[in-house]
């Protein structure tokens, strides 16, 4: 059996959701209410100790790292493939997850943190958050909640823009031709990075439309259409998905 | 035809080239000096912005990203394989491979780059490196290098040593029955952390030894006897590859 520790299915969750439901694959779902940090209880960091989700759980093994998780889906579960068959196709794939894990994912989490995530996490501790922070059990994550608490300055907001700038130029790149990421099939590459930039055109609008970026709009029609995406979604207890947030990775850095 | 864009065969640039010499694969090696700031000639930017080796060029097309380098070529020439079978091993070699990009090889790098880097960068430069990094051509990369010239402080320093120590427990734990990092064999984990790693006993004596990691330094033994690994280490052209360094990776924040 499977089983998937995850919060709303936006960022990380999302990408491990729909893989999950792309290949057809049962799973039990394991909701993690991440603003209310049930992902730093004991019998979630037994799992993974810095608290971060998702976690996969198979025969007694936890998987963590949601690149990593989809890429052992696609292996254990070789029935409908989600990585490219060509290995240059392969490492575009892989290469785009990466671009997601160490650049864009920060990027967009900040934004959407700060548009959504900082005024939830108030509403839900009553205006006194700094209390529940006390329970996160790692000295690096304590800081990343901490600094998010805080709010981000001016300065961090505009490097965020500036990173979704060059990824939406990557994109328009890349979609040219075939309409997907890489190696000219929907794979991995598309999974991981609709969860980020599905928040744009709310987020950003001013980078994300049809005259500024035509084919990534296009491309997210495309997603939004997939029924695994729909199934995934709608696996939210958040009356919509993409306006929530939780700080995003930490071993992210700006230049 | 490969070729490789390299730097001395340490960290990143050492991971390829091991993999190379394992699966036996001719290459044409293309040096560059980093502390000379050849990876930031346009030649070369062309290749890669952010001027970080090692970059592979096959057919015109250029791959980044060392640990996808070594997938790529494991997938592209399949003989010999340097990944296990199985998915769960699959899988464990790919989280050592992610924890080399976004945890140790900082750490590590910034040891090596204080006990190394830092002098042999002002030897070059005769004493006055500052001109020389206006030739960095984006500002994410030219703050690193600032940083790296300046020299790290110790708080930064004790944080890198934390991190070698987590590593160091993390490996005694993963060594113990097999010998090998991932999936019971010699795999891409394996040829990850080595060649960050290799220099712990020299830069961390007091936490890499024969009473404190009995397990890493037996594997640390056997990794030196491969004779891939001998070949990929006569490459540099310093005495002593591990005696040199540059700054870390650029994406990798400290908690």
């Amino acid at each position: 059996m499977l089983e998937l520790y995850h919060g709303e299915p936006n960022a990380a969750s999302a990408r491990v959701i729909i893989a999950l439901k792309e290949k057809g694959l049962e799973f039990q779902s394991r909701y993690l209410d991440l603003l209310g940090f049930e992902q730093h209880r004991p019998e979630f960091t037994a799992l993974n100790e810095t608290g971060e989700t998702p976690v996969l759980v198979r025969d007694g093994e936890a998987y963590n790292e949601s690149s990593y998780i989809c890429e052992y889906l696609d292996e254990a579960f070789p029935e409908r493939p989600l990585m490219p068959a060509a290995p240059y196709g392969r490492w575009q794939a892989r290469a785009w997850q990466k671009y997601v894990d160490d650049y864009l994912a920060a990027a967009v989490s900040d934004l959407a943190w700060q548009a959504y995530g900082l005024e939830a996490l108030r509403e839900r501790h009553g205006g006194a958050p700094e209390a529940a922070l006390a329970a996160v059990p790692t000295r690096e994550r304590r800081d990343v909640w901490a600094s998010a608490l805080a709010g981000y300055d001016e300065a961090r907001l505009e490097r965020a823009r500036n990173r979704v700038s060059l990824t939406l130029q990557k994109m328009e790149a890349d979609l040219d031709g075939s309409g997907w990421l890489a190696g000219g099939t929907y794979s991995l590459a598309d999974i991981a990075v609709y969860p980020y930039v599905n928040y744009l055109p709310r987020l950003a609008p001013d980078l994300v439309n049809a005259g500024a970026t035509p084919r990534t709009m296009d491309w997210l029609e495309r997603m939004a259409a997939r029924p695994a995406v729909q199934a995934a979604l709608a696996l939210g207890r958040a009356p919509d998905p993409y306006a929530t947030a939780a700080p995003g990775p930490e071993h992210v850095r700006w230049g």
